[in-house]
């Protein structure tokens, strides 16, 4: 029925919301933060407002889910925002509620390295939910953001499914055992978010993919019924990690930002450090369909088709974007 | 029927929250911000979500016209936000929806100084609008956040109702003929901000009172019938501004922020440089209601104390916190 992407990163454009319509997409997360502290994050929550007043035929801000009722209905696209980072609540827990307010519906408790509140996947320790990340989950519990731990380390991960009093998500990622990549997650890890009635949210991102650009659709699709069947269809969804039209000097801001004068190739390596080509079968948002024809060859009912497409994440928007009850 | 004091800045409290609902304050204009920038704004913000985690049932956040009747209905006290000088959206007229949407619904464009915008009732020359004031009234009409010019001089008060394409409020002064204050408006600046369907509220602080603290409830009340008489009962209310409890560093950071480093008396003088004590009538928020059987006194009628009171605020509140039409 909807049709939601749980996680993109572009270079926005009116000619990326006008695919966005063309693949029919109901509802999208972007990122609006990697490094950016809170002024430099309302600065571009402020960019977003000048695309919502400039295009209000193709996007609007979604808040709630029934945000994504209305863009079905108006054929439209809701854009939610998240972070990637902890950094735009810096020190202050009362940024929470502040940005919740102002839309954030995702934050990662870390990107790659150690943050304020947990670690990072990148880091060669990791040493779980710090004594602000305790404080700032439950404070996120409270607002209604959801705690997205894509690209944190597996304990940290854990003990934030343990101590979030609701469900949290991995937005975009894939399972280790597919495609062992440093991102990509542990059963365990899976089961202790899904467990908790969380989300996986499957990548695009080729670095994530077995075979990376080459990665077939069959493939792609067999795993996700390979992981529908550890850990239940109804906790799937996509987060693309779609980063459409970026220069790769974006990719260096996403794995350096400011906090290292050397390079770090994250995922990638001195003799391929940009962002990797997208599978020939999702190019751009166009191509999302793609995935529910690719679904159905692998023996989902339609329901499920749906559900992996947009349905399951409507529903964790309803239970998790308001206040806690 | 509804009870709005569209001015405050007290030292808040339990206590003074507890005296509103005593004295049955279905809203309050609250200011939070006299010279703050953004940021130190947002911690203001932080600090009032923390009261309404605190006491909710007491208070809570009003947004929309809508939650004066949810106040009423619940016995509680809907909490709006302003400004009294533009400093929060610093030089960046996209803060202006930033600050709606965390709640803000009314603004100056001045304080008693020259801003950015336009110029302050206690500067030599009257400038006008700004080039940046224009264009900062035209966002503030698109989004829903109300030009206030309680502290702003004659000219720039007349540009701003003549230029701006919705209705705008001087907040908390009352009528130079009554009493020639500074701060108190001339005819020609009421009619100007009336005949477009802007409010006038009255204010309470003894500066702008006729006998200053030994004003008497009947002379106010007679003002005010004497005001109604000329631009009409309905766009009348009150905005008290109360500022009970604060100590005197209050007042002087309300006259000087940051912007001297001499001591400016403003209303006051050096023999009296502190807040004057209220009229006896009108001490806190209990006394709310002897202003109603004040004005029942002077002639007028129950659905024109219930306007003043609060239900033309209530009217003004429904046309113009949402966005432009």
């Amino acid at each position: 029925m909807y049709r939601i992407d749980n996680l993109q990163y572009a270079n926005w454009s009116e000619k990326i919301f006008r695919q966005m319509r063309a693949g029919r997409l109901d509802a999208v997360h972007v990122t609006i933060a990697y490094h950016e502290n809170f002024r430099e994050t309302v600065l571009n929550i402020e960019q977003w407002n000048r695309w919502f007043e400039q295009f209000p035929e193709l996007i609007f801000k979604g808040r709630w889910a029934g945000d994504v009722r209305l863009a079905h209905e108006s054929s439209r696209t809701a854009i939610f925002f998240g972070f990637q980072n902890p950094s735009p609540i810096e020190d202050d827990i009362g940024l929470v509620e502040v940005l919740h307010d102002l839309g954030a519906r995702f934050m990662q408790l870390t990107y790659n390295n150690q943050s304020l509140l947990a670690t990072g996947c990148y880091e060669d320790d990791d040493t779980g939910l710090t004594r602000m990340g305790k404080q700032v989950v439950r404070e996120m519990n409270r607002v209604g953001m959801v705690v997205d731990m894509s690209h944190s380390a597996d304990r940290s991960t854990i003990e934030a499914a343990d101590h979030s009093a609701r469900p949290i998500a991995i937005t975009h990622a894939n399972p280790h055992f597919w495609q062992p990549a440093l991102r990509n997650k542990r059963d365990d890890v899976i089961r202790a978010v899904t467990q908790n009635g969380g989300m996986l949210g499957f990548s695009l991102y080729p670095h994530h993919l077995k075979d990376n650009s080459d990665c077939t659709l069959q493939s792609f699709c067999q795993m996700i019924a390979d992981t529908a069947e550890k850990f239940g269809v109804d906790h799937l969804g996509i987060g693309s990690d779609l980063c459409q039209d970026q220069p790769d000097s974006v990719v260096e801001w996403m794995r350096v930002g400011r906090w290292s004068k050397e390079i770090d190739y994250g995922e990638g390596s001195a003799a391929a450090p940009g962002f990797p080509p997208m599978p020939s079968w999702y190019q751009d948002n166009r191509d999302f369909g793609n995935i529910a024809k690719g679904l159905a060859t692998v023996g989902f009912s339609q329901t499920e088709v749906d559900g992996i497409m947009g349905d399951n994440w409507f529903r964790f928007y309803e239970q998790n974007f308001g206040p806690e009850v």
